[in-house]
């Protein structure tokens, strides 16, 4: 760790932002080996699609879901809490993911997205993810993909 | 705190699972100052329901919430991972809801929950949650209402 002022906490706070920064440039240029470099083995994660929970496969997930993108990302996070203390940290905000498909449609969603961090090795890694939308209680079930901030 | 000679970690862990045990039970009591008494001030709830966030007006919504189901809630938590560091912890797993709804409906489904955590004077309050189903990737944009682990 480098030397600092900063209370501890302050310093993992800094260190994780900078996980998340680097874990949102990869996903923006869909580069996997860089994405997945952030992932600790026992990931668990609560995804957009099916099904209920992705954990080593999510990797395989991931290389098949940037083969249906055309082109670079958009993706920003908005509102993003980070805390951290002692070797445990997490991050939650709101997400928009722009692109075009290689089919030709657009994408424009807002999703929320928490992300649940262990220190081991003086490495900060991934070990939960949980991305989602809400749903409507109407009675269509439908997934509530057109919402903003 | 209790004396121990458990490792601080492991301790916090003990201490999470018991407030998520009674955060629990109160859920399937229906009881909303139980409820309520484990969310800190700063709670930022990302629900099945829309809107993508809500903050300290889900003690309303709870209460709106309570009010459409009749009798006590079965609320389980599965294959739960809880970790505890310094003065942050979380939690995830799977949940299972069922009842009987005040119009003679009944619901039972399985969703994704996390919850993060922060021991503030001694306490563990929850900061945030996130509770969610998937929704199907297949262009019908339908909430993912029938999974099971």
């Amino acid at each position: 760790m480098a030397t600092t002022n900063r209370r501890p906490a302050e310093a993992g706070e800094a260190q994780v932002r900078r996980v998340i920064e680097d874990w949102s440039a990869a996903f923006r240029a869909r580069d996997l080996e860089r994405l997945w470099s952030h992932y600790a083995p026992e990931i668990r994660s609560f995804d957009l699609a099916p099904p209920l929970e992705h954990r080593s496969e999510l990797r395989d997930e991931l290389a098949a879901g940037f083969a249906t993108w055309d082109g670079p990302l958009g993706f920003e996070l908005r509102d993003l809490a980070v805390s951290a203390s002692g070797d445990l940290a997490f991050a939650y905000g709101l997400a928009r993911l722009r692109g075009k498909r290689s089919d030709g449609e657009s994408t424009d969603l807002w999703y929320r997205v928490t992300v649940c961090l262990r220190r081991t090795a003086g490495r900060w890694k991934i070990v939960h993810e949980h991305a989602s939308v809400p749903f409507y209680m109407d009675g269509s079930f439908k997934a509530a993909v057109d919402l903003e901030p």
